[in-house]
């Protein structure tokens, strides 16, 4: 019984599911004319992100005031942190004027972690550091489930920057509870070391041959490939990275005709993904980010309704 | 029958009275001692302002809060577009997330045009590039309009940076549909290319010399001069300026009594308008700011409360 | 009968345990499971800083949510004033838009005074230059109080950088209205000059011995020092004020067992407050931060409910 989504090992299977049903409901009200439920009223939930997500932030937000909470933002420029304050005691104050949830982005890995421990308050870890994202996770499983049904036995590739990803780790969680077969792709410098270990334990496979990996997927998961990363030495040129790991026209026609194509975004298209391949039938970039509405209304749900936790 | 506000174009002459004649009644609201109408509730407006502008985000912000829309804001810097991601993507995946209405500002011409074709969602420009401005036409319009009654047949001069100047454009087409005759006054080097065939094929006058104009006006419009292009060599001295393109205190003498006085703000004063003019009993210079949010509530009613469109 | 919060000066004793009382009604409130009250329905707030400040403006913006007005934020940045307009333009322009309070922050001493002589709503200082913020002086009277009763006779030290603090000048009125004592705390060099006459008009007391001051104290107020001021060559070494000045562990010891600690954040801790002082059952300093939404919700309440003023 977990009070925080932190980590998707914060749920088991039926939690996940719990989660998911929840969301196609609250995906019924996102739809209507009138967007709005009496759920969190008198309910307060701050985003706090200490690094910039438009997206991820704005879709909280959404979520929080079609539930009826009420919402507010602190980024972490101009806050009390940027005058050398803790980060504990950053929170803690936030915590102090009586905020009921939490949605915390921030650069280090474990910090919602340990902001969990710092507050009372329910705390969702919209992304911290390298580690995870799990309500990305959650909306990647949402919007697989509802275009390949039951994704137990489902094979999904994951491809691009392991490394710097916490997308990959929450997604592996995820998938793995949920039964679906997943294989990493990534060239050498982008997989994370000690890959073949923690592929053994964890039971899923890595591979740097994307042409051979693509044509028995159920789903393909393009990674964003940040192009800072190009030019500190991880791959000699973006031409070279899309001929050997880009989502492109070709390997676009190599795809079964029900293997969708997921991206977290933002995109660089031409770089990890073409624009044929992005904008395709099978693409469900932007069912992905309608599912991530709903999916975080059903987390706010489960978390702050007091109806009982998650899992 | 139009679904979005890109334009002045957008509205004729039956469109522009029905929006000002509903702002009156929005005006009477704002006046109450409590704000509020449930008309948008349920429903969902972005701002999203790729440039700065305090005053027309909040203006917009005011009037979706009073009329009971979810409103959440979007700046350029820290979003995705920032990331490398395109505009259309941006504006795809906001959409994607369930979002009624877009009100959007950006420095390109054409950009609110072209999110229009991008989202199915109610697209209102709230200025690009210096294409048009429709909403600050439409608050120019009903500030004049209280003062002065019907503009058919009225003169309106419209004076200083014309170049650069969406609220010129706007106006232009706005006061030509409401019958009004219109002088645009500027030097040389800020008038626009080609303003002798455009003035012809549009029906307004220009000229150079502010004084020659002045006398016979109902309403002079003042635009703002940006310092930025003084040192820019469109204009020796900002004094030099001030002397021949100034609404100055001398100036103000000449004025009919009941000529009243216009500028969108944020006034440059002692530049384009002395502190005596600003502050007039004939300016209308705040009453054009308690105008625009009346005008912008009427907007989003008229294209979001779903009972058919402006025009 | 005051229609702003402008200086502790704007309120007597009745004024103050007016405010205090009622913040003890909203503080329950802000304690129950659904926070909201249909109070300022309908009205609307700006929080217009320019200084940041985000525990002040979450504060300030979760008050005025939790009693059902809507709140907008404007900061420095971005706003007309970084245009090159006057504030009295851009408040003006502000309130033109049929807002009915102001909350304001500003790097002026004098600016929330100024801004209610512009404009016709209800101005509250949520701190301007080292001049006053009322609000600050009226929740560490509310936690004071909670913990101590009535708080006439009582001995407060306020220590630390006196020169540049408005909490310091706030709490000095707030502590004589309400009958308590007060020393005041200082090295020389962030020692107020003339604080000889100062203290002897004033009533209160002024000492550079802290460990003389400790003993007989019912509170102590530590001051936030910038640590700017520190090579600013106000002090010789961090270490040096800590030494002298510090709420450190040994003299967190000689306190008396019910004396309570105060500060009002961001907290250096190893500077002006070791952590054992931060984190004492005496310490006041979370307790401050929740009394802080409870007393501005009493202050938005009395200013802006329409029921009469505070005092």
């Amino acid at each position: 019984m977990k009070r925080h989504l932190l980590s998707m090992n914060d749920l088991d299977k039926q939690g996940i599911l719990t989660i998911l049903d929840t969301a196609e409901s609250m995906h019924d009200v996102q739809r209507r004319e009138v967007k709005k439920l009496p759920t969190l009223r008198g309910r307060t939930v701050v985003n706090m992100f200490f690094e910039d997500s438009t997206r991820t932030r704005s879709s909280f937000e959404l979520a929080g005031k079609w539930l009826s909470a009420d919402v507010i933002n602190i980024s972490g420029k101009g806050s009390s942190t940027s005058k050398g304050e803790s980060l504990r005691d950053t929170v803690r104050t936030v915590a102090a004027m009586g905020v009921d949830g939490f949605v915390i982005r921030h650069s280090a890995s474990g910090a919602a972690q340990q902001v969990s421990e710092w507050v009372d308050a329910v705390v969702i870890n919209a992304g911290d550091g390298t580690h995870e994202h799990p309500t990305q996770a959650l909306l990647d499983a949402y919007s697989m489930r509802r275009r390949l049904g039951d994704l137990e036995g489902r094979h999904v590739a994951i491809v691009g920057d392991l490394t710097h990803s916490r997308v990959l780790r929450s997604n592996l969680i995820c998938l793995k509870t949920l039964g679906a077969r997943v294989t990493v792709v990534a060239p050498p410098t982008l997989m994370p070391s000690g890959i073949t270990t923690w592929a053994k334990s964890e039971g899923f496979e890595a591979s740097y041959d994307f042409d051979a990996v693509l044509p028995t997927v159920d789903a393909v998961m393009m990674l964003r490939v940040q192009r800072e990363r190009m030019s500190g030495g991880f791959f000699p040129t973006e031409r070279e990275y899309t001929v050997s790991y880009g989502l492109t026209r070709e390997r676009l026609r190599s795809l079964q005709e029900h293997t969708v194509i997921l991206h977290p975004g933002p995109m660089n298209r031409g770089l990890e993904i073409a624009t044929d391949a992005a904008d395709a039938a099978q693409s469900l970039v932007l069912d992905q980010v309608s599912a991530g509405v709903a999916v975080r209304m059903s987390v706010l749900y489960h978390l702050l309704a007091g109806e009982g936790a998650v899992a």
